[in-house]
């Protein structure tokens, strides 16, 4: 088995290495090879290395390769897994600060930000979809890079290749309700439904005994993880009766959230500085395993979906699993060639999504927004449109306003020039 | 034929009594019911004499009553015209000033404005339904009351009654393309699709020829009527290649149209104004005529929809006219028992929308995501839920934010005990 | 004006000139162009002649053509009226004998004749179709060629041309309910839906009054119009709470329809015999007008339906007429793009269907079915396929058997040798 | 762990107890209820001795009870197997012969035979009903009585019982494929859609290879199993790229079928004799195992089903299963609260069928026609509505004919008037 790891420099991957070598039984991985772009080199090189002596510890015969020519990465490639970012934390800090200027949420997949980051990744990954398409045909590919939801149904749209959208919020979700059932992570089954970021749980079963209120109850009394901590007065847990990703919080705490975002450093400089203190550590020769340092970072548990995703499809599991995969009816009010985030079992034999039925209404119409923005986003993109471009930010539900969105978008287009092909 | 007028006693009226007038060939009305509430009785009873004056300069063999009653106004009447408005121009005035405190746009029928609005009347609407079901079955309730869409959703949904919902924004908006195209209303089919006061024109048909492309470059000119007059960048016809009812200003120029709101004296208030002017006028025992001033009151052509109306009804028409009907699969992307405006079929055999097909998805989500605001609003009414009525207001695209509708909500709930029961 | 008549060799065409000259007042004609192939050279002498002593009999100036090249019969045409019948009588009957030989129902629309028919026909008329396109382009298609259903769907799905399927069945049912009702066509409103010849009416509305059953009662003792008469122990109209078109007999009396059709003359054969008479009148140089013989080919109020249907179009009318039309959602049980038989709204402006809803569960799954073997003939026309062409008479409810469909497929081929390009 | 097995007398209850027996390492059953109406007393002696002999074979702690009083044996049950025959084989063999005589297929399930076994079945599965409700609210009740499609359907339409409905077609056609393709059934994986005995699998998955194409090859070239053995000329499989449930046979060769059928002795004779002989060998008081001659009954793997069914359910397995289910959107086109026959997640959670998709346009228009058949018997037994009765079985696609159908009707109600309550 050859794995491709393109954007192999990043600072996430021992992460997936760790992964790796702790499924090594079940997976037989023979090579990894590590791809980046020539301006990540020095990073991917102290990847590579570290990656090396991670494997020697457990003297695992697995290859490891680095290059930074995609096709030689890809070539053959059982599983291709994608965290690039386009711009680097340059240009995230730049998404997360121009939408402010204009009072609405700067994110890095969320509003805006998330928009201007889809435009700048979108003919990169397409890029690398043609490498795959024609060197690794019957390649798995895992898509990690931001907006993931985005990213997985331009691939799975206007590509071939087998896609998978992977994200670790679900993952964390469940782990956090079986810390408060106190139970086995596997031992739940949580119905989930909606998009990357965008995503609810409506029912929580534990050994067939639906636990929902209970969890709900929990939760009411949680700070959500991951994203800014922010007092709320209302629990939107208790008030519709889910349990929330905590990304939901940037549209129903909109106004507290752009405050709190307002008057903060821009996670991108933090993520600078982490950044810069991992690969220090990283380089010294006498690392071999995962910094605690990396939990930092964010990506948690980001290994875990990853590997045990390819468990499944290499040892035919047929196990349920939380990704992003075309809806194809399993979301009765989304368009069936749109990528949701629900369940869906995972086997050697391909990927079926669990069949959901109809969205409550009190979500239906945000999510179905954020549905149609992600389809203009997309189809602006490729056909290099400007026009669809504003209409696509307009529709967002966090700008609404045609003007603020004209504005936000000559911002962007402007900033990110170095990325964004030229729009009419 | 015996038409009655609930909310008799409206600066309106004249208007309607008009539109009878100058149609009595074809519209044999032989009773003129106004009815209105105890604090309205010297209103009506201007609004009598003057009907009663109008009709006797034409020799007229219309009888005229009025009455506190309903049930007396109501009992054997073949058109049921609803004009209320529930708790007058003061708490219409609350509507536009409450939401302005949180930021957010307060309008009589938008926004948290409009759903104010809704509270109050959905419970006295219910009631005046009641007394139809039981003393004029087969009437056709014409609904002018707003939240228009809401109103006759609420009638069609929950009671038996036969209703058609009217706006005088379509007919005016026609009228104003026939301008451009110089050419008769009549010689117009102007395509619509939408919900009240959130409607669009997506073709403009004059004679066999498609004239959408020219009216949009002459509206792209033009400056909206009838709501706020406020400086734009972009041109929504243009844009999204439609002509817009002048309504969807308030979504697509939220923070301009909030500015303007918030720096100018609320309507009621205006209002006020130009109706203490006008009744003094009414007053007046020589006046035997609509003064030329009613129009600057806001409902031009009202007359025009209301009578023309029941003209295709009484005589069997089968023409189009625009009305806030059921949907029944008229437009895809609705639900079927959900009220929408669009063209329709209306002779004496009753009311049959045309099919309209998909929205377009730069509109769609809007349209929806209004649609189950304005779902849960009537059920939170119905079902006096403070829950459900927290979660429609947050649903409303113009709000979005859970804690600012929950501080809106409690503002309006304090501000209208009078009139919106107790909720829990 | 210029109507161009395909197949103008039919002896239904002084019908149509009838029409023509009745309404010359509100259609000024001034072109009429007969065209037919060479096989009909005669008999479209014969028609041209007798069109001009029509004409000249009342004065008008307009002028007739007859020509066997249908680019210059075609050229410029506002109107082309297509009524040709590929394979002409002799065709038509093996279309009426093959199936029944398999005990099933062979007939010139419905059933295995139906679908012989579709093969023929539907590369003829695509050929006529580029004709159109490339010389008519804004022309208004007025299709009665049978199965007009598959016909009108093939030209709408498949070309660009404006056209309309045309029937005289639901005039005709139309006509019936009003001498039942005793009143005058116009003033009855008849709710219609499904497909041609598998249409019926589940409202009927005269001035406002539902008068549906007592028109069911009344026709559950009449005898079916057309078609074959038999003697049925039930009334599907009472079963079933509508009034069918009589074509519903093929599918709900099947059996005792299928005997009656095998103990007679094909209806090919007496429509010869009656063709044979016709002409032989119709070459009388002193007759100046449509003979009372043509009533007993089958064409009632044809004329009618064609001529009003120009009318409102070139009017403007904006009425309402029964029509062959894409679904576009109207009817929500059946395909979008597919053709439906329904009322719509007919101007100058384009047609437009009523949105009608969901079908009774109890005649759904037969008007889908028919529906799906309609599409899969087409396709197998279209791609010359025979498996798919075996596909489509499989899943046609007369057939059903594979086996049964293979022979009858396998006979149409042989038989039809000469119109029927070959399948792979 | 209780299980009730409702119709305990049966024949089959052998094969369930083998199954029991062998899991109970992985299900650990404490008590066995065989439950039966007084007719079948003597026949539950037999079967209830036999089932002790069988599991004191082994040694285990598992007590049996028989008893006529249904409360007592369903009270407190974690699973109630319900495999009851309404009427016996006395009235199988007349649903097996009446539709003969009017030239339709007769069959237990399918056809007008299915039909009257529906009539007859219903009202005595919602008594039963009734009482688990009461006593057994949360027990898994899994029917295996037929038609099983419609009964699982009024299970879950028209009471609060947990049902999962069974059949052994489907895991006898995996088990014939993983035959073919020498592989273990488990190791395959089979897409199911449709209704019970209406079923069809579109494409077969061996540890992620598609071998659809070489089963299909292999199955053109197989006689069908378990129902009536014919000569074919065409393979459905080929032609519609699909492995069909064997009773598909019914529907595309419904004339040999119905020939066949015409000229054999009826199964139900059959089956008596078989039963007759297993009665006498299950009367043996030294035999204490399943005896081989039970495989001629019919009911080949019914065990398997049943007992890893409840293994998934009781130890949360999260496996695969082809079950009947409320469909909540799994097959876009049947309606999404009838049951379909189709892929499910089975575990201690509850179960939810994968997202399917679109049924091909060949196969959809048979399937919906069944399924509304199927709507309009349930409501035509539990209504007692005579026309709605005539009206479900004329829409039968094996029927269609509406005097036909009346003539079977009454056959049917007159033959089984001691079972299927008087019709209004």
């Amino acid at each position: 088995m050859k794995i491709a790891i393109i954007g192999g420099g990043s600072s996430y991957t021992p992460e997936l290495i760790e992964g790796i070598i702790e499924r090594y039984e079940r997976l037989k991985v023979n090579e990894i090879w590590l791809v980046d772009i020539k301006e990540g080199e020095e990073k991917l090189k102290i990847i590579a290395n570290l990656t090396k002596r991670m494997i020697n510890k457990f003297f695992l015969p697995i290859k490891v390769f680095s290059t930074l020519n995609h096709q030689e990465a890809i070539d053959g490639a059982d599983f291709v897994i994608n965290q690039i970012r386009v711009g680097g934390l340059v240009s995230r800090e730049k998404d997360e600060t121009i939408p402010i200027k204009y009072k609405t949420i700067g994110q890095e997949t969320t509003g805006a930000g998330g928009f201007a980051n889809a435009l700048r990744t979108i003919p990169v990954v397409l890029k690398i979809a043609k490498i795959i398409e024609k060197t690794a045909k019957k390649a798995t590919l895992i898509n990690f890079t931001n907006p993931a939801g985005i990213i997985t149904e331009t691939l799975l749209n206007y590509t071939d290749i087998n896609t998978i959208g992977l994200c670790n919020v679900p993952i964390n979700m469940i782990y956090e309700i079986s810390e408060i059932a106190r139970c086995k992570p596997e031992e739940l089954f949580c119905k989930f439904a909606g998009l990357n970021h965008l995503s609810f749980i409506s029912q929580v079963l534990l050994k067939g005994k639906d636990i929902t209120g209970e969890i709900i109850e929990a939760e009411e009394r949680e700070i959500v993880k991951n994203i800014k901590k922010i007092k709320k007065e209302i629990s939107i847990s208790g008030l519709y009766n889910i349990i929330p990703s905590p990304y939901l919080s940037y549209y129903f705490f909109r106004n507290k959230m752009l405050e709190e975002e307002s008057n903060k450093i821009p996670r991108a400089r933090e993520v600078m500085k982490i950044e810069k203190k991992l690969f220090e550590k990283y380089s010294n020769e006498n690392l071999n395993e995962k910094p605690q340092e990396l939990s930092q970072r964010g990506g948690s548990r980001y290994s875990l979906v990853a590997i045990s995703l390819i468990d499944s499809i290499y040892n035919d599991k047929r196990d349920i699993h939380v990704i992003n995969i075309k809806n194809n009816g399993a979301i009765k009010d989304l368009p069936d060639n749109s990528v949701v985030e629900t369940n869906a079992i995972v086997g050697r034999n391909g990927i079926t999504p669990l069949s959901y039925g109809e969205l409550p209404i009190t979500l239906k119409g945000l999510i179905q927004q954020v549905k149609y923005y992600e389809i203009l986003t997309i189809e602006a993109a490729i056909e290099k449109n400007y026009n669809k471009a504003l209409k696509a930010l307009t529709t967002h539900p966090l700008i609404g306003d045609v003007e603020i969105a004209k504005n936000i978008l000559d911002d962007i287009l402007y900033a990110n020039k170095d990325f964004i092909p030229e729009m009419r």
